[in-house]
């Protein structure tokens, strides 16, 4: 007999995204619009039919691979007019199926699913009979696929479409497109891997790796687990397969005079060798998050190792405090510890999002409040800046310091973006997105043994089972605006286990009371755990206190010495031109004197506002670069917004890191 | 008759190098570092004499054009070899030869003068019938000569030969090399011009203007002011001569993407109407320079307004502290008022010589004190930074803050090279610096109408005739490093003249004696103006007090706010690494106690430093980047060492700006 590879013995496991429905006052109205202008917007996208913008090709290049799979199948798509748009412009109808199907579990839309599955009948008849689908290689020529698994993004398409697929079948329980996808695992499985006669290569852009173990969670077949497992394991091996990949189809090199050389693919060393985040950062978190993944079903303890030293790497070395990662713009990478620049910074809106899907996975092998801390971080900050109030226009880039002038004339900030843009030629931000605002609530709880966690602070209803009891729960709050968030319990019988939530991070001062009175818990690796028989009707009423925070950074970071960021419970705030005037970086908070906040039901869909007096250097009379002369200032009111709401209004400057 | 173009009452001359002899104890040695280590090294690198580095090619060009040129002359260099190095590499010789010439006048040295009498019989040899006189024409193709004026440097490498033409013949008499380059000049005029069936082109790279200008000084022949004022005037009008030249030959436009398109060049507008400094930072203060000389030579108002505002715009919004220009690697260009980052600069050595060249040039035409001033800062400190102590190795980019690491690992400072270098592919710094430091002289005084104008303190003898009168005057100092400035006059008889000596911006308290009693003077422009009958002997005895100052920032410059920046006299000065430890940036100047400073003869080829308690911030005991903390700091011994000696020592970090 066989020996598993699995020990799940620890498992933590994420509450189904079916079992939970969302009722909150400040994420609902984000799924909201996704659904009704973000998910019919990329439609139309991918679809060619948005007015003024670059077309995008993805689903005329499925109907032409189609065609040409098939002879008698004509979508009126020109025969010969070959693939467009990017190499990995697959992936794009993917995350949008992914993103469709998540919304379809809390928002059924029998005409939505119509369309999908309109949309899976082009993808599914472009399918080769060995099973291989992606448009660029049909089309351009099946003899050249798995040449350039470095760049070309094969398996990068293929992880989102597993993902896609998975996500579809769970939501409708159609399996048309996940029996594709189960068979192109297959074909690929045919072709890479350990065994002789196989090419011993892994993803260039890595996701497949966590969407094989999803695959393996949905078909409990090991084989896919091994897949996953060879891609982690396989990953930065002597002799390096791109290395040899290269010489072998003569790929040439984009990175060879970089500083990160394989590096950028997270492949210059075995991932068990790797203890800093290097390279591309999209690409590095969801390695990680595959790793993770691994880690937690193998129980592989340096790989284990690995992951937990990424991450307090990323967290506590590389992490800007909106969530956002990835500090440069060359190879859109991480760069050193403590280099954390504001302004010329990249920070992807994909990579935060990235590293939400590895706090999510780390929560799942060892649950910590640091997990859910970054989450709710990343979430509450650099995710959503990453899409305009309206949903019609979305960053790529999401810089703490922002100056219009520096991003027309400063080469070093030309790819920061002011305002958002409606679309990009790669389009990878607005439907990732997409994917995980619709597919928020299966980031809320999470069952251990005999033990409820609560990560997030969302007002909603969560059916669950725990050791075969079921169990009910409701959060009521109106966070992150307020500081009241009850949690009940319904409950069809007594019951004994531990409910285990989140004490953010940022909370200096809380009280918590259960049924009324001061309540008694432990405090376990940042869980207030209360280990009780539950009954139905058990309330707890939690208070996060939010005081107005002035936060500084850790004095390694050189860009920060000196300067404040100012955040009320998880939200980082900034300073707008609209509000403060140009050359914010004039202001200093000094010593803040009488800070108030306001909500403000009718600012920028409803957000706390912060104000408090300052001072602003004055103008100095001489109309010189440089002099002996004590900095005069003036007492100037600061008004903050959050963060996420930036660049809503005029154009103008923004900065989250101020003077003191 | 023809009318002149030449209106030149106002003309303040500079006295010849021929004429002053320097014993200066700062100066002096750096003359003859360039003169006994970086002439003779540079002549090895123009014969691919220097082991481990890459060929120069240059002289190897001539020899393979001299072959070609004349099929009897053979210097052993195989025939078909073809053009090696840059498109520019003839510009090396010329400016090696024209510091050559500036040390043989205050060092006559028979057997380098034969040297370079070999280099001119190559040269010449190389010449066409016609005139012409660049290798990679006559080597790759006459038929392809002026055919891409804005990105082959031909313009560029003829205006160098001009100058060390002109240099040669003034130093020695001899006119080989001189005669040669008046015959190129006819080819060029014939070629290029407004007349029907010439080129209405202009230099891409600007030198060739102000070379003119000095031919014209030497040989009075007003064609050669009117084709400086044809590629002056020419410049930018439409349609655009580059524009038209880009399209007929085909030659493509590497800025196409730019913000700056054709003001790369300086050539996007007419120059009249440019009155901020924009571009490529060497060629715009060269092509200002060559514009001041026209605006003096022409008294064209218009022009003189554009001279004005673009060396305000420079002075007052685009300088640094040290007087290097050129915010932007991209382009190595200008970017825009106030922009002044400290790390990512590019601070080209080139560019503050081009500085040096346009402030003397506007101080011809006006003499202020303010051209002086920035004369001053240049040399002190954005200049020599740019070579070694000993000679031996350069800086391209001068920045005012150094991290090894992110110069390593930051794409944005990867053009900042931690220590100077060797060499350079493009090696236009090092011989630019020796052609200034060895005509360094023929920067300290000028003669106006009644007036001797003293620009620059640096000890030395000088000899000049002020209206018919021989002047001979000594200056004796220590300076920088020391108080006191003493000038006594020797002339033969009783003569009534203005003396005017600059009183340095930066010095808030001085004294000025005559002869052992208080003087009376006048201030005007920023100069001390002593109108006297001047007597052998009078001797004039300044104290400029040189307190340690803590300079500011305009507040515009979002860069520097709350940081300082340290300067005695003119020299500014820098924290490393080896006296202050790693993190610069966690210092903290606060109200600096115990200023002290100290000569130090055996530092750095003899330095003052100075010493103050400060504060460096302390390491948090928790490892987080961010919290809610009060910056704590522990007293610390501050140590600044002149700017200009950074990166002699160990490779560490560097820091002109610090916290406040």
């Amino acid at each position: 007999m066989k020996e598993s590879l699995v020990n799940s013995s620890k498992h933590n496991v994420f509450v189904n995204l079916k079992n939970i429905s969302v009722s909150d006052n400040f994420w609902k109205p984000f799924m909201e619009r996704i659904r009704t202008v973000v998910i019919p917007y990329q439609w139309e996208a991918l679809n060619d039919r948005i007015p003024n913008a670059d077309p995008s090709y993805c689903m005329r290049n499925f109907k032409v691979a189609a065609q040409m799979t098939h002879k008698h199948i004509d979508y009126g798509v020109p025969k010969d007019i070959g693939h467009g748009g990017m190499v990995f412009q697959d992936s794009d109808l993917a995350k949008w199926i992914e993103s469709a199907a998540y919304s379809l579990v809390w928002h059924p839309d029998p005409s939505l699913e119509k369309i999908i599955d309109e949309a899976i009948d082009i993808v599914c008849n472009a399918q080769q009979d060995d099973g291989y689908l992606n448009t660029y290689y049909i089309i351009k020529g099946l003899e050249k696929r798995f040449t350039n698994l470095r760049d070309n993004h094969e398996l990068y398409c293929f992880g989102h479409f597993l993902e896609a697929a998975a996500a579809y079948y769970e939501a409708t329980g159609k399996r048309k497109l996940f029996d594709a996808l189960v068979r192109y695992t297959d074909c690929i499985d045919r072709h890479i891997g350990p065994e002789e006669g196989k090419l011993h290569g892994y993803p260039g852009h890595e996701i497949a790796e966590m969407a094989l173990v999803r695959l393996y969670e949905i078909i409990k077949d090991e084989k896919h687990i091994k897949m996953a497992k060879y891609f982690i394991d396989q990953r930065g091996q002597k002799p390096l397969y791109f290395e040899e990949e290269t010489q072998k189809n003569e790929n040439g090199f984009y990175w060879k005079d970089s500083h990160f050389q394989y590096q950028y693919y997270q492949a210059g060393k075995p991932v068990r060798e790797q203890h800093s985040a290097e390279g591309h950062a999209v690409r590095a978190v969801y390695l990680y998050s595959g790793m993770a993944d691994i880690a937690r079903l193998t129980g592989d303890a340096d790989l284990l190792k690995s992951c937990n030293d990424l991450w307090d790497n990323i967290v506590n070395r590389q992490m800007y405090i909106t969530g956002a990662i990835g500090q440069a713009e060359y190879g859109e990478s991480f760069s050193y510890d403590y280099d954390l620049p504001n302004d010329t910074i990249y920070g992807e809106t994909c990579a935060s999002i990235g590293l939400a899907f590895f706090a999510r996975r780390m929560a799942s092998i060892a649950p910590k409040g640091n997990y859910g801390d970054v989450l709710e971080k990343t979430l509450f900050n650099g995710i959503i800046s990453g899409m305009s109030l309206d949903g019609k226009s979305f960053f790529y880039v999401n810089p703490l310091e922002a100056f219009p002038e520096a991003s027309l004339k400063d080469r070093r900030m030309r790819h920061v973006k002011i305002p958002r843009q409606k679309w990009f030629a790669c389009a990878c931000c607005p439907p990732n997105l997409a994917r995980i605002i619709t597919s928020l609530a299966s980031y809320i709880h999470s069952i251990g043994k005999y033990t409820l966690y609560t990560h997030l602070y969302i007002s909603s209803e969560t059916k669950c089972n725990l050791d075969g009891t079921d169990i009910s729960l409701k959060i009521e709050t109106q966070y992150p605006w307020e500081e009241q968030i009850d949690i009940i319990f319904s409950i069809n019988e007594r019951m004994r286990f531990k409910y285990a939530f989140r004490i953010p991070a940022w909370c200096k001062k809380y009280n918590i009371s259960l049924n009324g009175d001061e309540a008694s818990y432990k405090l376990v690796d940042g869980f207030a755990v209360i280990d009780r028989e539950w009954l139905a009707g058990d309330k707890i009423s939690i208070f996060f206190e939010m005081p107005v925070s002035f936060i500084r950074s850790n004095p390694h970071v050189r860009e920060n010495i000196g300067k404040v960021a100012v955040m009320r419970g998880p939200v980082v705030y900034c300073a707008e031109e609209e509000d403060n005037g140009n050359e914010l970086f004039r202001l200093h908070t000094g010593e803040p004197e009488s800070v108030s906040i306001k909500h403000e039901k009718n600012l920028l869909e409803g957000v706390t506002t912060i104000s408090f007096t300052g001072k602003r250097e004055k103008e100095w009379s001489e109309d010189v670069l440089y002099q002996i002369e004590e900095a005069a200032t003036e007492d100037r009111k600061i008004t903050l917004v959050p963060y996420y709401t930036w660049a809503n209004r005029k154009i103008g400057e923004m900065m989250v890191w101020m003077n003191k």
